[in-house]
């Protein structure tokens, strides 16, 4: 009879994590999580699922149209797995305005899915860290968020290797409209096009620009709006998001990596949301130069529950950039495995005392595995090696009699009879007198 | 113009967590991590959507037919949302089944996904602790598990109110087929009706057996086999499963709340791919009596994947079930607000100074907040209470020229003025002179 087998494999562009990539996984956002809590910001989450309108409405016509999980309970309600957290944020702080306390600073490490064509960093399924802070003065909040992405990156070691681009929504909406004439539709469609111009490369780009009937005096115009200054841009242009950048500026004076802190009027981001300043994280290394993570400033967005107005700036950091950027500049630490103490199990009259000492190590902070199966000390010594286990205690006749234990360190390979009672104060270095055996 | 607004609410059966829900449901699932970690078990991971035919396979109809949320990909696929993840763990032990160590222990904490009809302690999003053990010998295995669940209820204070109820599935299967001549499939429906009967009331079970087929004799050697105990089972029935529950009360019996370990042949679990030994862990108080959660041993949940057989015994911890139980039993702690210290900004020309506080106190460990805006004191301290930080540190004219600031504590309302270099020291108690002032 032939069966038909399921695939172990996981459903494309997501990952299966085994222990040792959950490890690495918890490890980078333990170190994003320090950060942010000691930045006062505090930990809410979400559900997975949340309305198909939650998104419909401000999110970007590519992710709703192009790329969003959608489906149809068995209710007839239309649901999306949630592509990226903000709206859920945002509706969770609506549902409470009144009561939380301002300025609002929430994180968050959700999973979000895009329907995306698998590759390089971009899955369809990634953890992302959320942070974002409501109310306060805008430059200051701004700042704050700068200095947070800084501390981010500083924590793993990268500062040396990013650049952080800033823009503003509305210098770019000011300039589409007011030097260009453009609609907003066109604005929009035109941001897109520029948002993708490094992924898509020059030709299609051209190719782009001229599909939206941008003509050369235009083109002419955007190509030097795009490469001035800050100062070029406020001697040239009256836009009321450069006296936001001024302030910002100002307030980011004492920044420790001021010189990577650069003003980029060809930062767009891709969500329709954003109002204000918005900023790309870039890493600055030749042979990985490219945008790693950013956010924006959104006003508008708590509009969408009601009659309430609260301004809002934050960033999502992604894990599959993140840890490519770690694994590039070798900023990965070695992880060393959980497993302290095996205790060995060589005959069932010893299955009580091996209980008792296993008891008494995790009481007393071990991490302690045992074999699960009675075996001769080699056999299980294999075991004890395949779990990378730092220690193993023996368990022999001859020994017990005399209420010891051998103890082998089996990174060193050495070994050592030791009073139970003591094992653990020898585990733990405190007691460094053995009688040594070979 | 009127203008239709978004709920704020979250989907039906979901929670929105907000920090102090966060704070509390983390706080739950690190000290479960904490305890399982001390048995090695390795924390793992997988996706939140599946193929379709991961859980067509072995789930269980109730599961597949009624409450799984499935949707079609982009690409035409059939996938669901995980409404469990021991068919993920079995798929991912299948794909490297050759390089992983054994006994393989291994823990997650996914959140799953039922369409139920939303009540007390049943919701469409939960969270649940996952742990499983594959390979080594069955009963020293099964008794790991009982352990770890022992453990696990102690580290919240609940061993005292909980009994663990252990049956085996070969048991039931043998009763049913040698006693009672029931096909496979009729035991199949029969154990459904069995596992609801508590939950659904006599009448509508007694119906519900009525409509299988099951005449009065058959009843009657029901309710004597449901009433059995151990001994009983042993000298009446012959079935291999007798044989294991004998090894693992064996093993259990220097377990420490032995009374609580209660063989019970009523208890089924729903999912079909248990095979061995099954159990449910009880609330024994009179007002919440009732099953919170349970597990068993799968032996042929590989074999799905290809000619590979590896026992495996494994249980999910829900969150709703266990805050719910440590709510009515008073063991949840009391949390404090996570901010240490709040910096007042009263002036725009302290800025620079206020800003060198705040990343000095983190850099030694504290969380610290600011307001973000400009504001007197009176206004922000309002703020400090409002986010309930312990401390807030005043920047005044008059002590800033003497590089001093004063520090107010607000839970006692005391205020020191104290030299700037020593801030630190004096917020972690360890510099108590001061200049009081009032």
């Amino acid at each position: 009879m032939s069966k038909e087998y399921l695939s172990s494999q996981s459903y494309k562009g997501t990952r299966d994590f085994f222990p040792k990539d959950k490890r690495l996984h918890r490890w980078m956002f333990d170190q994003m999580g320090k950060v942010v809590t000691s930045y006062g910001y505090e930990e809410y989450d979400g559900p997975m699922l949340e309305p198909f309108e939650l998104y419909a409405a401000k999110t970007g016509e590519e992710i709703v149209n192009q790329q969003l999980y959608t489906l149809i309970d068995r209710g007839e309600r239309k649901l999306a797995i949630r592509p990226e957290m903000t709206p859920t944020l945002a509706r969770m702080v609506a549902q409470k305005i009144q009561e939380l306390a301002r300025p609002i600073r929430w994180y968050s490490v959700p999973n979000v899915w895009r329907y995306e064509r698998p590759q390089r960093g971009r899955l369809r399924e990634h953890w992302q860290l959320n942070v974002d802070v409501l109310g306060g003065e805008t430059a200051f909040a701004d700042a704050e968020i700068f200095h947070l992405v800084y501390d981010l990156i500083t924590a793993f070691g990268g500062e040396k290797f990013i650049s952080i681009r800033i823009n503003h929504r509305n210098l770019t909406n000011c300039f589409f409209k007011d030097s260009l004439g453009l609609s907003p539709e066109l604005a929009l469609q035109l941001a897109k096009s520029i948002d993708a111009r490094e992924k898509i490369g020059e030709e299609k780009y051209q190719a782009w620009i001229k599909d939206l009937g941008i003509n050369d005096d235009q083109q002419k115009q955007m190509e030097v709006f795009f490469e001035s200054s800050f100062d070029d841009i406020k001697r040239n242009y009256s836009c009321s998001g450069i006296s936001d950048l001024d302030a910002l500026f100002e307030n980011l004076k004492n920044f420790p990596i001021n010189s990577q802190i650069i003003f980029d009027p060809k930062v767009m981001r891709g969500m329709n949301y954003y109002t204000g300043v918005v900023f790309e994280v870039y890493d600055t290394c030749a042979e990985n130069r490219r945008a790693m993570f950013g956010g924006g400033r959104y006003d508008d967005l708590l509009g969408l529950f009601g009659n309430t107005r609260l301004s809002g700036i934050g960033f999502g950091m992604g894990d599959v950039t993140l840890q490519h950027f770690l694994e590039v500049h070798k900023l990965l630490p070695q992880f060393q495995s959980a497993i302290d103490v095996f205790v060995t199990f060589p005959k069932q009259e010893f299955a009580q005392k091996a209980q008792e000492i296993v008891i008494d190590l995790r009481q007393k902070g071990f991490t302690v595995i045992t074999p699960l199966e009675i075996g001769s000390f080699s056999q299980q010594l294999k075991v004890a090696d395949k779990h990378e286990a730092h220690f193993a205690v023996l368990l022999g006749e001859q020994e017990l009699a005399q209420n010891k234990v051998v103890i082998k360190n089996l990174k060193e390979g050495s070994q050592c009879a030791i009073d139970i009672v003591q094992v653990s104060d020898f585990l733990k270095g405190k007691c460094k007198s053995c009688q040594k055996i070979f």
